[in-house]
C-alpha cells in the first residue's frame, strides 16, 4: 500500500479521453487539493456582492483526477474511504443562481453569503452557528463516454452526489464503468443540509486524503455508502424543528416544506428570506416521511435547534 | 387543565358532520385507545398467511375523535404533544397490498409479516432486531368538509402523516381548518422507517395520551413538529449503510434506492426480497441528499447497522 500525492492539472469534465494523472493499486492512499466549485472566482465577493461572470480561463468543478485504479473493470466496485477533508482558506460562500435551486421561482435574483470560517464552525450573522463538517460533493468514477459530460449532474457512476454524510470516516462504493475506473474527487463543502436546496453548500477550497479499495465482481446499480457512527452527532441535543410539505409530488412537497421553513426562520428568528434559504441549504435536512399514502406524500425539512443562537 | 378519558365510538372518515365525542380546553390532556389501521382484522394472520377480505363491520382507520378544542378557529394552531404511546397487544404486523406501496410493480402479491413484540424490540426472523418506537400515524384536525374524506391521504390539516418522529416527547402543530378544530388520533405504529415504503409500518393496537394546546393567531401552511432531542438515539452507534437512487424524478430515485437496499439485504444478510422490503418499510430512512444538480436528484435509503444481528 502506497501513499500518493496527486499533482497535475484538474479535470473539469467526465470523459475517458483525458490522460490519467496517477495510477494506484487497491489499498493505496491519495492526497490532493481542490479549488471550490467555481474555481475561486467568488473569493473576493462579500455578502450581497455582485457575482462575477463566467471565466473560460477558470472553468467550474476543478476535480482531482482522473486516477486509474489498476485492474478495475466494469462489474467491480471501487470503495473510496474519506481519511481527511480540511479547508485551505478561512472562508466559504453560499450562492443562489437565477433559474437554479429548489425554489428558483421564489428567488429569481442572484445572492451570495460569505462565511468567515473558524476551525469548527461558521456564523450566519448572529442568528445561527453552523458546525463545519467537511466533505467532497463530487466523488465519482468516469462514466463510459468519450464525449465530455458536465460535472454538475450526478449519475449511477457517482460524481456530484452532494451527499453530506461522506465526511471523514465514511466510505462510498462506486460501480466501475470503464477499465481503470478513472476516479475523480472535488467540489469541497464545509457544511450542507440534505437537499442542498438553494443550489450550493458552504463552498470552499480544501485538501483531502482518501483510501481506495477495489472489490472485484461486486455488482451494484449505483453509489452506496457506509458511515462509522451517528450522522448528526453533537448537533441533535436540542432537538429539531421541522416543517412539512404534503402534496401528490415529492418535488412539490419538498418545495412546500422548505417554503414553510423559510417562513418559520423569519417569524421565529427574524431571518430575511434569502438568508433563511441559505440556512436551509447548509443546515436543514430533507426527509421523506411517507411516500405511500396515495395520493399525498409527506416531505419534512428538519432544522437542528442547537445551531440557533 | 383537566385530564379526559376519551370513550365513545371511533371515527373512520374526516367530516364535520360527526358528533364530537369530547370537548376540551387548551392545556388539557386526553387518554385514548385505538385499534390498528385495519381494525384488528389481521390479528390471527401468521407470517405468510392469507389476508382476510374487507369487512364493512370493521372499517379501517378507527380514530379516537373528534375532539373539540374550545375556542379554536381557522387561523389558529393546535399543538398536540405526545405524552404516552404504548402497545396494547403483544404483536403487530406489516403487510403489502397489491397496487400499493413504493414498489407496487415489483411486489404484485399480498404478504404479511407478523411481529411478536417484546417490551422494547421485535425480531425479523433471526436477521434483524427492530427497536420499538411507538407513535401514531394519524394526528389531524378535521378538514373543512361535510362530504366525508377517507383517512388514508394526509393533507395540510395533518391526518395520516406517518411521521416516525412523533414519538413521546414530540409535538405536532396543526393549522385549524374548522371551528373547534375537531382533533383525531389513530393508526398506531410500533416502528417505521422514513418513507413507510411497503405501505405499512409495524402496525399494532395502542393506547396514548396527548396534551393539546391552542395557539391563537399563528398561521402555518401545513403541519410542523418539534422533537426534544436526537431522532435516532441508541440506533446509530454502529453507523449506517445506505444505497442511493440517482434519477431525474425524486420518485424514481426513491424507488431505485429501495430496490438497491433490497438487493443489499439479500446479498449481505440472506433476506428474501419480501422480508427485505418489509425491513425497509419499518427501519430504513429515506433522505433527499440533493434536489438541485439538474437534471438528476439523489435519494438515499439508510439502514441503521445496529439492528442487524
Amino acid at each position: 500500500m502506497t501513499h500518493h500525492d496527486l499533482l497535475g492539472d484538474p479535470q473539469h469534465l467526465w470523459t475517458t479521453a483525458l490522460e490519467p494523472v496517477l495510477e494506484i493499486s487497491s489499498g493505496d492512499t491519495v492526497s490532493f487539493a481542490c479549488e471550490d466549485a467555481v474555481n475561486g472566482r467568488y473569493d473576493a465577493v462579500p455578502t450581497g456582492g455582485t457575482l462575477p461572470p463566467d471565466d473560460p480561463g477558470r472553468p467550474a468543478y476543478p476535480l482531482a483526477g482522473p486516477v486509474v485504479v489498476a485492474g478495475a473493470q466494469p462489474g467491480d466496485v471501487v470503495e473510496v474511504e474519506i481519511l481527511e477533508a480540511a479547508g485551505t482558506k478561512g472562508f466559504g460562500w453560499t450562492s443562489m443562481v437565477p433559474g437554479e435551486g429548489l425554489l428558483a421561482d421564489d428567488f429569481p435574483e442572484p445572492y451570495l453569503y460569505r462565511w468567515e470560517i473558524a476551525c469548527d464552525h461558521t456564523d450566519l450573522h448572529d442568528v445561527a452557528r453552523v458546525p463545519v463538517r467537511p466533505f467532497f460533493g463530487v466523488v465519482g468514477v468516469c462514466p463510459d463516454t468519450v464525449e465530455p459530460l458536465p460535472v454538475m449532474p450526478p449519475g449511477h457512476f457517482g460524481g456530484n452526489l452532494d451527499c453530506r454524510d461522506l465526511v471523514v470516516g465514511s466510505s462510498v462504493f462506486l460501480p466501475v464503468q470503464v477499465p481503470g475506473a478513472r476516479l475523480a474527487v472535488g467540489d469541497p463543502h464545509a457544511a450542507q443540509g440534505d437537499g442542498e436546496v438553494c443550489v450550493s453548500a458552504i463552498e470552499w477550497a480544501a485538501r483531502g486524503t482518501v483510501r481506495v479499495r477495489l472489490h472485484r465482481g461486486r455488482t451494484i446499480a449505483g453509489p452506496q455508502l457506509r458511515t462509522p457512527g451517528p450522522l448528526r452527532a453533537g448537533l441533535e441535543d436540542a432537538g429539531w424543528y421541522a416543517t412539512t410539505g404534503v402534496a401528490p409530488s415529492l418535488m412539490t412537497a419538498a418545495q412546500d416544506a422548505v417554503r414553510a421553513m423559510i417562513d418559520h426562520l423569519g417569524h421565529a428568528y427574524g431571518l430575511d428570506p434569502r438568508d433563511a434559504y441559505v440556512l436551509c441549504s447548509v443546515a436543514v435536512d430533507l426527509k421523506i416521511s411517507e411516500v405511500v399514502d396515495a395520493p399525498n406524500w409527506v416531505v419534512g425539512a428538519y432544522l437542528p435547534l442547537s445551531i440557533m443562537r
